[in-house]
């Protein structure tokens, strides 16, 4: 293969919970980066970042920001992303977007490298690639290959997400309702999550539409359906807030058009990038957010059958370094190549 | 109605987490309660409990603890359960299990008192009526109206359970771990739970039996069926112990044989005993742990429809209050009001 040529980037949202796990996933791979700029809120720039031994300054986005970079990786709200996105390809830099800002528009293309990588490259349209939610990466990882062995025909998905996919906001609430309730103390109102989080459990990831689901919960079935390129798979989902810091977990029910049995099932999974399957329940081996966490899979347990053609397995994934920044850099690497 | 006859009851692992909740429901209800006998194992006989402002001692189990007593209301490991239920039976008490112990003997009645408390009534040929897992219970008492309504057809349930279900033992290694992990202390290996609780989710409720589903997913799924008197019901089912201290919550995917809506869906919960139904959305109104603590309803809500003949919805209960202590009460209040 011919050495990659050096990547000139930039990451906005760099000093949030998803862009530091950018920047950390941008360390540990032995990509030739050439440039990297930092950007962030107002409120956030003049403040320094380490890379790679150096200290980068934060910057707050202004014209001229992707001025002769090839790709910026947004994790940013997606009030920001659909704002400066489409700046940064009027500058010539392709926009990798980590929020729900683009995730539906049929001209981005969505994408989890291992799954659909080339995908990535047919960004003309806008400028644009958009990555997916962490629970649909992770999801989609995990039931690609079971999709391809079996037919996929019914997924129901119960997704528990951890305060972190709220953001540092989510981290700190749940920390100090924590540190308050062990201390016998009272916790404030609540913050990013709408109720108290600790030691409790919160049924609402997002806002709610008129149907009863979440904006969460309707994007997962809808990212799952374009990644699995499924636009007629049934899926039901509930996502649930929970006491965990770091990595989601999917509970998730089954069916398929034909039989699949559940060592079919795992070795399929064995064969797949992104997948490591931990399945030895009897030895307590199955997947759990503490054991996800700083690993770049999703992994995959508790596979059974539950009925004919019907299977049931548990994922967990790092929401930050599986779900948003192994995306981002992958794509990111993908088109800084191609140009 | 006739003034009910003074209670003669025993209760039997009086010191552990149901236990103490079976005394508490006992205090709370308006039961005329002539004598309570409180046993537990020998590490714990000696030791006084509070009931009603009378310092009660308890009793290790032994030849005799039953004469003349109407019911015994066991809050014990299947282990002992097996071993003195008969005992009591021989004595001329009935005895009312909360373990796993006899939830699947068809000889032995399954009884939630809303729903068939006479049953409760049909002891005659162990001496023996089971109560319910907490899960169990709960889901019952929120889908037999469902399935009365629109003929259920299959239930796919995700059961999160706190650290309670697994006893005293489970809450204080919960605590131990938060409270080290809060200090910046690695916690000592787990316990109760086979692996940290706190900030995790571990998806091990029971025994892994050979199938790949625990004996906890295993029982919920007969249990579910027996109490709706739905033998073919498809039921899939995952348990995931949270770190949650008290409550329990199934997150639920439905299928039924008509059309129910969710407005209509909500209107049969509504008018259902042991029900309440919080589902206002719109205001962050939906069933949580730290809502259903210390209440005796199984509470419902984020009911919406996900497909044709298809509703998702979330059930939370008090573990201890609602999935045992009101229903051991409830069918001992019942068995001795017929003797």
């Amino acid at each position: 293969m011919p050495t990659p040529r050096p990547l000139k980037l930039a990451l906005a949202g760099a000093t949030g919970a998803v862009g530091r796990a950018v920047l950390e996933t941008l360390e540990e791979r032995d990509l030739p980066v050439e440039t990297l700029r930092l950007f962030a809120s107002p409120r956030s720039a003049g403040s320094q970042l380490d890379f790679r031994g150096d200290e980068l300054r934060v910057d707050a986005l202004a014209d001229g920001a992707f001025a002769g970079l090839d790709a910026a990786i947004f994790a940013t709200p997606a009030t920001v992303s659909r704002e400066w996105a489409t700046r940064a390809w009027a500058a010539g830099c392709v926009a990798v977007d980590l929020s729900a800002a683009f995730r539906g528009d049929p001209d981005v293309p969505l994408v989890v490298p291992e799954l659909n990588g080339d995908a990535a490259l047919a960004f003309e349209k806008k400028g644009i690639v958009a990555a997916p939610g962490a629970p649909a990466a992770a999801l989609a990882l995990a039931l690609a290959p079971l999709h391809t062995a079996a037919g996929l025909e019914r997924v129901s998905a119960v997704v528990l997400e951890p305060a972190s996919g709220a953001g540092h906001a989510g981290v700190e609430q749940l920390e100090r309702e924590a540190a308050d309730l062990m201390n016998g103390r009272e916790p404030e109102g609540p913050g990013a999550v709408p109720h108290r989080l600790a030691f409790n459990l919160v049924p609402q990831v997002g806002a709610f539409e008129p149907s009863g689901s979440t904006d969460a919960e309707a994007g997962l079935a809808a990212e799952l359906r374009r990644l699995l390129g499924a636009p007629g798979l049934q899926v039901s989902t509930t996502a649930v807030r929970v006491p965990v810091f770091y990595g989601t977990v999917a509970v998730v029910s089954l069916a398929f058009a034909r039989h699949l049995a559940p060592d079919a099932a795992r070795a399929a999974l064995r064969g797949a990038a992104g997948v490591k399957v931990l399945d030895a329940p009897g030895e307590s081996v199955y997947p759990m957010p503490m054991l996800a966490v700083i690993d770049e899979s999703a992994m995959v347990g508790r596979i059974r059958a539950t009925g004919p053609r019907q299977l049931e397995l548990v994922v967990s994934a790092d929401n930050l370094r599986r779900g948003a920044a192994a995306n981002a850099v992958g794509i990111a690497g993908r088109i800084a190549a191609s140009r």
